[in-house]
């Protein structure tokens, strides 16, 4: 009856550091096996467990400047004289294949993709409260008061650019916010631009012409009288 | 940390005669409590059990005239001389009152409330073929076959209208149709433009001026120092 675009759906999650990208993520991909993750590329240097391809490709900085000015990065930035950023031709494998893509990334790179590609699905994910978001940035114990204080100012210069967004969802409690992000993936599904076409094959075609014909008025409307 | 706006959603389902819009409907009132679905108003007279209130309000053909004149439906149609349609007043007033509300009605009256009210979700349900939705019409049993033709002929025009709306559900089965539409609800909640307010309440910003003050940075960060 409709045919839908074959490609997949570019889902780009952003949120402040503490919001909980990462572990909502995690939950939509555990219920929806058609998602794939993908992969940042980064030139900072692998730490002691990280294993090239998991979480990220590490190349030297002077590959990633090269993959730069080849135009082959969707997005990228530098964080702390790093690079990090998404190979465009990795993300449309996956959505030509028909997956869905999600990119878990910072703002700044989503509103790169937004220039590029207006019609992804741009999703903001906040914390319940700034004093919410405060103990969970403290309570990671892996970085230091000075480090915390600048990620908390971050987030309440992040959270004004969320009206660039399409969609926010609040993460109070990790399964709701999945459910909400799942939710939005279905029905963006869903949406009328995603129609490629809507077609009355033959078969049905023919019915119809039997149907308003009149010299058939009286005979049974069997599919037998359709062959 | 954000507030939503207070007034409800108003969704607008409409799909050819045999789409399965009313079954649709119900199925997805029993898993949300929050929805309220419109009554309509007619100027036909009521069957055999039908009850005042329950299908429909019914009235006198002069009343829905007044109702036209004085500017008070929302949407109306003529079928077989006879109105059909939808008061401002009691959509609104369940909206205003934070329920969601569904109007299940024919595409003409949906493309009046488009032009009225073009935030409302527009939602378009299919059947799973022109044949399915043949086996349907004569299924009912109710209805002459020049009848049958004709809601058969309406279908073929009606489908062509769907570019109009935001959303297109093909009805294959109930329940998945239903769960469809549920997440379209859900997934509207979470857009943007439904965020009235972002706030960073008292509290909050106290923290964040307690963060960045230097002269406090040695100190532990608890809620006591905030009062």
């Amino acid at each position: 009856m409709i045919k839908t675009k074959k490609q997949g759906l570019l889902i780009v999650l952003s949120g402040p550091s503490g919001s909980g990208k990462n572990t909502v993520c995690d939950e939509v991909k555990k219920g929806n096996k058609n998602i794939w993750e993908s992969i940042s590329m980064t030139s900072r240097k692998p730490r002691n467990s990280e294993v090239n391809g998991e979480a990220y490709y590490f190349v030297s900085k002077e590959e990633f400047e090269k993959n730069i000015k080849d135009g082959k990065m969707l997005e990228y930035a530098e964080f702390a004289g790093n690079y990090y950023g998404t190979l465009t031709d990795s993300v449309f494998k996956h959505l030509n294949n028909g997956e869905d893509v999600i990119l878990v990334i910072e703002i700044q790179g989503a509103l790169q993709i937004k220039k590029k590609i207006p019609q992804a699905i741009f999703v903001f994910l906040l914390p319940p409260s700034m004093q919410e978001l405060k103990r969970r940035l403290i309570g990671r114990k892996t970085e230091s008061k000075d480090k915390v204080m600048e990620r908390f100012e971050t987030a309440y210069k992040e959270i004004n650019e969320l009206s660039k967004y399409n969609y926010v969802i609040v993460n109070d409690e990790v399964k709701a916010a999945a459910s909400k992000l799942m939710a939005i993936i279905k029905a963006e599904r869903c949406r009328v631009d995603r129609i490629e076409e809507v077609f009355l094959d033959n078969l049905e075609e023919k019915i119809h012409e039997k149907l308003v014909d009149k010299n058939l008025e009286n005979k049974p409307l069997e599919m037998n009288n359709l062959k």
